[in-house]
């Protein structure tokens, strides 16, 4: 089968499709999405080799379930023991022995075929299109800010970043009732969210003023622009991840005693649950679909600037 | 009167009795404690300039309210304005205008008088001695640990440094019942928290371990120690504030979930209440006393890596 894989560079490789184990399926990859995470993977992330990709929509070909098999599925990413203290205590994505898919651990879906455990597959509404089924993995962890934070119905709720995780958090938030603005710098991805009914606006109005900030830029800079915008008591959601540190001090945190938490993956079926009801748009945030033979082509796009949602299509050659 | 004045250097200067306006008090100050705040003051956090100092105990010389005169005090660092939505929402620690006493925008106890308005103070209960009431301050910081974070009977609480603020705010936590340990780098100091009770241990041992850490080194390395000992989804308290940043990779706060409170200025009257039950043992954090001729000097000793609390006598020249 095809495969994107990172060794140390980005090819396309050859390889055997693999064996699933018991309590695991099968899965054909239809549509994948590439993640702001797995460009910092390319850039030393948690050390990762492997098939890259965590954001897939496809069909169970082989399942211990036999009611899986022939499901459209789209799956949780992290694969857990089931046996150590988190998992015991309600929190398998924080499993002490974690994997996550494309990540660490376990081969990625910018393939052909993947393997995970039939208890991370999550059947996709028939009335949800491929091509917004794949959103379902980052709107799950859009949603998690909000598994996370109380938001009151005064809150002034402020998304740091106009890429393409700002603008699918944001409309998470949006649509479940609350006061949302877009913070951002460029004026063609603003107008993605203004047109989606969100507010947006520059940094530089709110300092002080928002109740909770919420960090989508990918990089260190949305800490500075946080501190800068919260006001004292706030909170601050940080769902950045980098492999490069950058001079931070927290002196602010302190002295304003925000409270500052840190949010990666959320609820898949809630996600799930929003784009069938169609309450948020997906649509816009989809920059470009390749085929899989280009999948590299692919990955040099969704690693420039600016890019919003870059798909690989795996179904196109069948 | 006499006064430790920063004003680029440390120096003590002759300056005029405060003049107190309507609503504040006048305090003869009896004793005085330097905090590692003080010395970051030096160093030019928050570009501060003028009489230095925050932990006092006095006696009230004059005061619009009669009942105050003559009473045995210690008070709240944070001037509020009383107004903004931060006072109105009762939070007047967060003063949208607050000044903190010698640290910002107000003259601090470093001298033979200090004015504050006398909605700070609180009388000290007449079996606390003055060298202890002097502690009221740092502990009721370190009992905002409380107020900010629910701590669970099963749950592990490490403190990390074991300086004067690590070993006073250790002391917070396990008098009102929770399990403690203090990690730290000095065996003389870790003597002193076994001495009172407390578990003591390095933090090698307690990676992923730990359900709440709570920063008090003072520096940046605190953070990096906090981050390798916090359990997935755990939370850090942030109680270092210091001048200089330092690169921070926040990226394992966002991968494992944590919560990072940050955390200043707390309640004095629990404080004052577990001095005197003598829930909390201040004596053997006291370093040395000097008398007021001698700030220049005991300002010196407080900034010595290692050194505990220093205190000034500004009642031995009376």
């Amino acid at each position: 089968m095809k495969a994107l894989v990172f060794d140390g560079g980005i090819r396309l490789a050859d390889l055997p499709v693999p064996e699933r184990e018991k309590g695991q399926a099968l899965v054909r990859v239809d549509l994948a999405g590439i993640c702001n995470t797995d460009v910092e993977v390319t850039r030393g992330y948690l050390a990762y080799r492997g098939i890259m990709g965590h954001e897939f929509v496809g069909k169970v070909e082989d399942a211990d379930d036999a009611g899986l098999i022939g499901k459209r599925v789209v799956g949780e990413i992290n694969i857990s023991c089931g046996e150590c203290r988190m998992c015991r205590s309600g929190s398998p994505r924080h499993c002490e022995r974690v994997r996550a898919m494309g990540i660490n651990g376990w081969q990625g879906c910018f393939a052909d075929y993947l393997v995970l455990p039939e208890s991370n597959l999550h059947v996709v509404p028939d009335s949800v299109a491929d091509r917004h089924a794949v959103f379902a993995e980052p709107l799950a962890a859009g949603l998690e800010v909000l598994e996370q934070v109380h938001i009151r119905p005064a809150d002034i709720v402020a998304v740091i970043g106009d890429g393409k995780l700002g603008l699918l958090t944001a409309q998470a938030i949006y649509a479940c009732g609350h006061r949302v603005v877009v913070l951002g710098k460029h004026l063609e991805k603003l107008a993605i969210a203004r047109n989606m009914g969100i507010d947006v606006a520059f940094a530089s109005d709110f300092a002080g003023q928002v109740d909770i900030a919420v960090d989508c830029t990918g990089n260190p800079s949305g800490m500075q622009t946080a501190m800068a915008i919260v006001r004292p008591k706030g909170t601050i959601v940080l769902k950045s991840t980098f492999h490069e540190g950058s001079p931070t001090n927290l002196t602010p945190i302190v002295r304003n005693e925000i409270t500052c938490v840190g949010s990666r993956c959320g609820p898949f079926l809630p996600a799930l649950r929003l784009l069938e009801a169609g309450a948020v748009s997906v649509e816009p945030l989809i920059d470009a679909v390749f085929c899989a033979d280009e999948a590299v082509r692919a990955f040099e796009r969704a690693c420039a600037r600016g890019s919003l949602k870059i798909l690989v299509d795996f179904a196109d050659r069948r």
